[in-house]
């Protein structure tokens, strides 16, 4: 079973005329776990509160759940509900929400498309994972229409987004907040699990605001992300990729911290892409241990991204910029379409496994 | 009186070993609401749900408040409660923070000082407000301590931050949300009031980490704001200034929101410089059109600020960087001390009045 006691995933559902609360994903149910643990904090509409309780509290209630499933699977039945007779919400409250720019295949693509010519890495790349904040009130649930934005495309020029893009990312949750002014401790103490994001981004009104700040418009009409969160105990961890030079002594890694993820970017169910999270330069541990080294705190709820995963193939690249080469190479689908950016009804889906453990999708349509 | 009936502003205090909840300040006094207007929504610990009522609501309290407090003193005054015996909180919860880039001298000197010969202002800068997000986890309240960020300074260099600075802000609260996908309505309908703003900023770690993706180390440890929010309804508006060339039609002018006030900028209670408010080149219902022309919501709690304000006068210059040249031409203090940027153990507060109508301050002292 794709969705098995491996797997356990945690998400926020309702049925109808009754109010939001927590579930765990098992096949293509929805464990209700309020009743079905008897404990309070699964009836919040959001996983923040189970969040903030921390790592040992993870894995004895993911301990008590795989028992319930198994060993007491004919007392736990009455509390599976169909997934078909739900509807998934955001699964957290955002606090703050960063995004980074980690793939040195993603970085090194823009860079030669904006640059040609030119070394296509900036100086600082390689020294720390360059990152920045998004806007967390309009992080939305997989499944949530976006909205094609309209904006400044250039000097006098206003207009509907005319290169509206994805990124394919996986992002991280976070559960316990860090001591004020202190950089965080281990990567597991502080990180509940990870969803996948899809960060839309409107290229045309990036590459007239971005400097001296950095993007805003192009990015803050629209983040989705997947309804579940996967734990971090679920997913086999690999070891990070080489990196030259060596990274600043608070940035060295002191475990495994990769993970062997691959993702699928449908368009219109057409299989565009499959970027492989594994190959990444900068992996999460050194996120976090970045973007807490000046002493900012974590909050429970706070979502940090890894930035568009790109591997070394063409195949592999998770953003249309990039497959299509700033829409001048346009990708050709099945039954003889083309597309360099999405049109007005286009469904982007982005999917991942890990090993036997699937982490779901992030779907929307456009429009 | 400079805290009178011509200025309440809202604040979240508590007394010692009471839970904190929603007061207006009145002379030396607090206001406790909850009691005094008999409304529950004054006894939340932030002003959140009460700002989500909406413009008729606040206008309606703002009277029934200066009622109680000119005609029904008698019975209020049990209501009142000194200052020296409460402690001030962080006002709201800030749900997404957005940093802009207003002023016109302040974005030509930072391009004199860093692209020195070249035109100093970017080519999108005169068509749109320049803006970012910044890390809403650590707005702080007026009175907390600043701790020096550590960070990389460069390539293979890290350390305490060795040019920290500061950044004279005016802040807009937002009260009342967006419907998703749509630009925002005027501004009255939407923003609260203001607050005062320091964005403490490292400008070595922002020098080397801010292409492309914008400021973020550099600013995510702390943002002080000051405790009281005062009610746009209390300040006294002008005329914007001229704009050359005439914005896109989103961000043309309905109305009049400049805002005419000044600041004042203490380091160690001295004043250093005097930035006029007034002078702004994009003002805040252009902030407000612009962050939401995309269709971004916004949120109650919401927090957008000017950009460092600065004035044409050399005393006018809201930023360290600027009044010392980044740190070439140091500021001279009484006593014969001299500053580039902040040292250990200073204090720096920044207050403002509209006409007849204070502010307050927010202060904070680094180490």
């Amino acid at each position: 079973m794709s969705w098995g006691v491996d797997n356990l995933p945690y998400g926020v559902f309702s049925c109808p005329g009754e109010r939001p609360r927590v579930g765990v994903r098992y096949g293509d149910k929805v464990l209700d776990l309020a009743p079905a643990l008897h404990d309070e904090v699964f009836a919040a509409p959001s996983l923040n509160p189970f969040m903030a309780r921390g790592r040992a509290a993870w894995h004895a209630t993911r301990e008590l759940i795989r028992n319930k499933l198994t060993t007491d699977l004919s007392v736990t039945e009455a509390h599976l509900i169909p997934l078909d007779q739900v509807r998934l919400h955001l699964p957290f409250e955002v606090a703050d929400y960063v995004d980074f720019y980690c793939s040195i295949e993603h970085a090194s693509a823009i860079g030669q498309i904006f640059r040609p010519g030119q070394e296509p890495l900036q100086p600082n790349w390689r020294h720390l994972p360059v990152g920045y904040h998004g806007r967390a009130g309009t992080v939305v649930v997989s499944g949530t229409r976006v909205r094609r934005p309209s904006g400044q495309l250039g000097p006098g020029r206003f207009g509907p987004c005319e290169k509206l893009d994805i990124e394919a990312e996986l992002g991280f949750v976070v559960g316990v907040p860090t001591v004020p002014g202190e950089p965080a401790g281990s990567f597991d103490e502080h990180v509940f699990g990870v969803t996948l994001v899809n960060d839309w981004s409107a290229r045309d009104i990036q590459a007239w605001e971005y400097v001296p700040l950095g993007p805003f418009l192009a990015k803050s009409f629209a983040t989705s992300i997947s309804p579940w969160v996967t734990p971090l105990e679920a997913l086999p961890r690999v070891p990070g990729r080489a990196q030259d030079p060596e990274p600043a002594p608070y940035l060295r890694r002191r475990a495994d911290w990769g993970l062997d993820i691959t993702l699928e970017v449908l368009l219109n169910g057409e299989v565009i892409s499959r970027p492989p999270y594994a190959g990444m330069y900068w992996t999460p541990d050194q996120m976090l241990a970045h973007m807490t080294v000046n002493g900012a705190t974590l909050r429970t709820g706070d979502l940090f991204a890894s930035g568009t995963i790109s591997g070394p193939e063409r195949d592999q690249r998770g953003s249309l910029m990039e497959l299509t080469w700033n829409g001048t190479d346009p990708i050709k689908l099945r039954g003889g379409e083309t597309r360099t950016f999405l049109q007005d009804g286009d469904t982007v889906t982005i999917r991942a496994t890990a090993g036997g453990v699937t982490l779901g999708e992030v779907s929307g349509t456009v429009g």
